[in-house]
């Protein structure tokens, strides 16, 4: 007995698993590996040029010959011709943040690409819903990297409640109890993310890895509420230097100078200077291995707790 | 088939439900309307001088003859005599927060009192083990009132996996799915609060209830982040002049004039000045009624998910 869920029939998948878009990690090889694994990998355009994401879709095409999607930056400054390589490859799905996608809908549905936003809270999700989205990723505040302030546990059936498309949740899911919970309460699937980035196939280096590994429960920081820009990441100088510049009232310059491809740093090992980006999560991961090992071991545990879920009652 | 937890034997409840200890919300009347429906009232004693929680403890015990607890808040300028009415009363259960039981748990746990810290991270239920608590009650950031950092999600699983005494989730629950989906990540039970404020027994003024009803998802805000009183609640003036306080580094003594007596406010009607603490699950609480009828509502749908939580699997 395996997990059902209509996002398997609907995108080609075997499993209703998304590897997150995360910036300067999500290659077209990992993004293939996770494909092939069963799940949807998804390539990070962010940080990217044009140029640059046609060459990972051609390289995760060359590595996989699944379904996979490109996570679209809806901010990043070359997005119309980012959105062409999206076109010009038949990439079947995207998912979309940091922005509204309204002004890339016509021509990614018209080509037929399912379009997926993710999205901090119910009026995103209904006007997605309105735009033609297939589907919305729920994703909650624990998650790392860019974050809303609604929690996943509070934001999933809220949006679950108020749109008639799938919803897969995101942020605070590292093992098959937690998917199991999220299809419990209605979602189509899962988005992950931290568990990944220890992941064989993850391109950033061990000493990241390392951090993720040994992280405790309260070892993740957030900078920028308030602003736009909010980061959810594992306490390092980086980020306590900037929430000491926000405290002090810092020039956005300064603060800037600091978080200006301090992600970058991070995934090539600077445990200082760089933004360690993970989710809160990042306490119940404790064991690597392939990104296939990893979605096996997740899946086996989500259809063994949904299948004695009944052992719960009693008489 | 009904819902089995250890918590039912142990405490003599009917439904592994705490009903949370909110000040100057759960009196005596309420705690017991809440354990007469089957699950364990609370009765908060934050705000409330010694004589007051005896009169409450007594009302409480003229009204039902079901096990019930006392919320103690540790911070409590008459902590000490507040406990001795625990003691002379045979309280069975209390629970605690905002502060370090360890100075109480002696006498507690001498007169059988099974006591259930509300914690907020790993390390503190790992403490709360150790000082011989029956459970803890793993709190989200979702909840409203006093909040810790980590989401539901993010902790209730890192609890579990950390001590090995029964641990209830709370914050973002307020239905059967969301109930269903923490036991299935192996939480023993649930606490929730912001369900309960609208019920029919629950002391608050009927515009408080009214703002919970209408809530949306997003209607929550947060300050005091960053000290250690932070403070969930819905937007309105009170909490936007506080946050704008907080921006402008206005001082301690103002923010506190604010914010002093602000929850009773509120209790009390005054939607501008009062602070009208909710969780962010607020967008899901649509309906009211009686505390028995909440709560058979949510334990219905709760059987129902984990009883048919197979339907998820197929070929």
């Amino acid at each position: 007995m395996t997990i059902k869920s209509r996002l398997c029939k609907d995108l080609g998948l075997k499993y209703p698993i998304f590897q997150g878009g995360m910036a300067h990690i999500s290659t077209g090889r990992m993004a293939a590996a996770s494909s092939n694994a069963g799940g949807l990998g998804l390539i990070c355009s962010s940080g990217l040029s044009a140029a640059q994401v046609a060459e990972e879709v051609a390289l995760c095409k060359q590595l996989t010959d699944k379904p996979f999607g490109v996570n679209l930056m809806l901010q990043s400054p070359e997005i119309d011709d980012i959105v062409q390589v999206v076109l010009d490859n038949k990439v079947p799905v995207v998912t979309t943040g940091a922005g509204d996608p309204s002004r890339f809908m016509p021509a990614l549905l018209a080509a037929g690409v399912k379009v997926i936003p993710v999205i901090p809270h119910v009026r995103a999700a209904q006007k997605a819903e309105k735009l033609g989205a297939y589907a919305v990723v729920a994703e909650g505040t624990e998650s790392g990297g860019h974050i809303g302030e609604m929690t996943t546990l509070a934001l999933v059936p809220q949006v679950i409640k108020a749109v008639n498309i799938p919803v897969l949740a995101a942020g605070g899911i590292a093992d098959g109890k937690s998917m199991a919970a999220m299809m419990l309460l209605g979602a189509a699937g899962v988005q992950m993310g931290t568990v990944f980035l220890v992941a064989d196939e993850c391109p950033i280096d061990d000493a990241y890895k390392q951090r993720v590994l040994e992280a405790a429960d309260t070892d993740t920081m957030v900078t920028g509420r308030g602003t736009s820009h909010v980061v959810r990441a594992l306490k390092n100088p980086m980020m306590q230097k900037y929430a000491e510049l926000e405290k002090q009232d810092g020039t956005e310059d300064e603060r800037n100078a600091l978080a200006g491809g301090a992600l970058y740093k991070a995934v090539h090992g600077d445990m200082e200077g760089g933004c360690i980006m993970a989710g809160q999560i990042a306490g119940m991961v404790r064991g690597g291995g392939t990104i296939g090992g990893i979605m096996e071991r997740i899946v086996a545990e989500a259809e063994e707790t949904l299948g004695t879920a009944g052992n719960l009652l009693g008489e």
